[in-house]
């Protein structure tokens, strides 16, 4: 294709301008020229909507685009970015701008996790394309290769690290032997976290991106509410240590699967061995590994947030989108032609490793082992270290062969129980192994 | 988009029914609802062009549609896949499919690189897509991220482990401390390398991908001749210890780079630090790390070659063409509307590491360091360590900073000279740092 700047401009509406909004305004106004030979036609920036136009803004913002009337200016485009953030009126806006003919790009995971069917049937309906890269995993594409590089395969999981704070929290905590805690104070010293960082450390803007990536993956609408969820916050610098120990490394990690049953996607802290790649993502970063029938294993690794990083996955989309306009075709809408069942997370299919406190003398073993056996829940190895804090205890640590989450889970309470345990010290699930 | 499987059948032309043939025939046929769910139209194998029909092939395979009748069949079809490899009869079938109006899918990275030009032509004035996600990095998607993903971006560099078979020589090297040659024996008792191996020992494989990557990341077209290219039958397993001495690891690296001056693009050994994500692509595996302005940096990871991850590959080009041929829609073709200038080698800026054999007397570091100063190389690290295996005699490592190819290039052929050289044991360059 040589370059066609010849096409009538394409007519673009930023909604939002904060981090992100910024640098997708700087690219559209400094690239101009590029971005017109790689589509066939120039983006010309029509307006930015935001909540109020008097607030200092970087140097790149032409004033003059700065609008507070977003309906209007949605209903008069070709493509509608939306980087705002939440429910509304993101969703209201992209729905009107839908009708009105325009394409939508979004990097809004919380409404797709929730609203994403009503914003892809009024998409189909209208024949546009709704394209939502920057979603998941930041600047990283994987949406895209799933959707298209992977649509002759068959996906059978996605584990993936989608979360730049609870990464950089523990990683600190690997590398540094920190709490919990103090390694969320550095983070937000050092703006990885926010200073209210329970959308993170819980699991929740995880949560979303699993809902999105399964649904991609499995050709399955998955919700939000359906993935299980289980955050970072009970990981202490202890169980980092005794992972290091059994060369694993802990990660919160969005596990996206199909089993004879249907799908399963949740998201939790869980131990990876040292020599899966997944191991080596540190600090911020982001990464994505894919299971696929005939591709085997991939990874796909980069930043997960950020205002230039997510602009250029907006902007990869906005380009697609518009070479679609130009073209008069649209892009693959969304696939949800499998529509399998979402199943339970007790059916799911993982291994633990539990630390437990015991009394040190003969036999406590033999019990605790006993009741593994009558759950069904098979023992690959067994650790006893002493408590050099506490004389007369010691540490087991169980690593179990894999097992139905719902009886591990169960096998614990029971043990927990036992009068020779002292404390449940800490149960983790091992993934990618 | 709700699976729409009463479209006309697409008709599929296999050309070449090897280890990668077999198995995308395989997929086309174990997965016809699928494939159907997921493009809007079934998708129907109409023929397998072999050379000789009477070769035992696997039981996957129906023997009713294998015809040596190549021509015919890509007459009358709208997708063909040509895996057949090698530079003729697959560049007049492909030309001739195209002048059909059929959508072509192809692997061969070979002649990409030499005549990719002249395909892409033809699909622009036919209006087909050309897709070739197999040929650069067998599963991994990589293809499609740089033109698609990383459209709305400006990608600087990219450096690409993309030769498994070198990765397997040069990972077998670094684990157990083998020469090259015994690394190579290995590698092809285990099928990792072909009995005569010379296009991937040589890094012409990994060139032909080097053009391919280079063309799509700077818009720019990059033939084959164009790339300096150097394998890795020089590397020694001294070279390879004294690589983990300063924290590297050898790699044979794709390297395409936008400067000033224009597009450079150059396979040969390089030193990566132990602490790049490229640093851990062990055993035959492939990947490839971009550097984007905006995105930052990417990596792309998975397997680069064989039957089943190859397929993958090509089948996800399947589906999105025949999407494309069901919307009526085409994908992005060639964009070569930058054309900038390919520059040599020598303008390169790099950095050596290289290793002397030295006559171990005082002065001696002064006379190197002034040729080094005379040709304005500035280095960064010396490091002295006596020569056990010579009386008299020591190495030293010299690492450099950044400077032009050339010059670094000219001032080893300048100390070289010196008569307290003894020897040049190694000149290896530093990347990804």
């Amino acid at each position: 294709m040589t370059a066609q700047k010849d096409s009538e401009p394409l007519k673009v509406a930023l909604l939002g301008c904060g981090v992100v909004g910024t640098q997708v305004a700087r690219i559209l106004l400094e690239h101009r020229d590029e971005l017109a030979a790689r589509v066939g036609a120039p983006l010309e920036l029509a307006g930015i909507a935001v909540r109020d136009v008097t607030v200092p803004r970087d140097a790149v913002i032409p004033t003059q685009l700065l609008t507070t009337d977003a309906e209007s200016l949605v209903d008069d485009v070709d493509i509608v970015i939306e980087v705002m953030g939440g429910i509304e009126p993101a969703r209201t806006l992209i729905l009107r701008g839908i009708a009105a003919g325009a394409s939508v790009i979004t990097a809004n995971k919380a409404l797709l996790a929730q609203d994403g069917p009503a914003i892809f049937e009024a998409a189909d309906a209208a024949g546009v394309d709704v394209a939502f890269e920057a979603a998941v995993a930041g600047a990283i594409p994987i949406i895209r290769p799933i959707r298209d590089s992977l649509a002759g395969d068959k996906i059978n999981r996605v584990l993936g690290i989608v979360n730049g704070t609870t990464n950089y929290v523990l990683d600190q905590m690997t590398k540094h032997g920190l709490g919990f805690e103090q390694a969320v104070k550095d983070a937000q010293a050092l703006g990885y976290a926010e200073a209210d960082p329970t959308a993170d450390v819980e699991g929740h803007d995880a949560a979303a991106k699993a809902a999105i990536l399964a649904s991609l993956a499995f050709h399955t609408r998955v919700s939000l509410d359906q993935v299980a969820c289980e955050g970072i916050t009970k990981v202490t610098a202890d169980d980092v240590a005794w992972a290091k120990r059994s060369g694993h490394v802990i990660k919160l990690l969005a596990i996206c699967e199909q089993n004879d049953e249907g799908v399963g996607v949740r998201v939790h802290p869980a131990l990876v061995p040292d020599t899966h790649p997944l191991a080596t993502v540190s600090d911020a970063f982001n990464a994505v590994f894919v299971e696929a029938a005939n591709a085997g294993p991939l990874m796909f690794y980069g930043q997960g947030a950020g205002g230039a990083p997510t602009a250029s996955a907006v902007m990869g989309d906005v380009v697609s989108s518009a070479r679609n306009r130009v073209a008069g075709a649209r892009g693959a809408g969304e696939s949800n032609y499998a529509n399998l069942p979402v199943v339970d997370f007790g059916t799911a299919s993982t291994r633990y490793q539990v630390r437990l406190s015991v009394a040190d003398k003969p036999g406590v073993l033999a019990r605790i082992a006993e009741v593994f056996a009558s759950n069904g829940v098979s023992i690959e190895t067994v650790t006893q270290a002493p408590r050099d804090d506490r004389d007369g205890s010691a540490y087991l640590v169980i690593a179990t062969h894999e097992g139905r989450e719902a009886a591990l889970a169960q096998t614990i309470e029971t043990v927990a129980q036992l009068d020779v345990i002292e404390e449940v010290m800490s149960v983790l699930r091992v993934e990618g192994s």
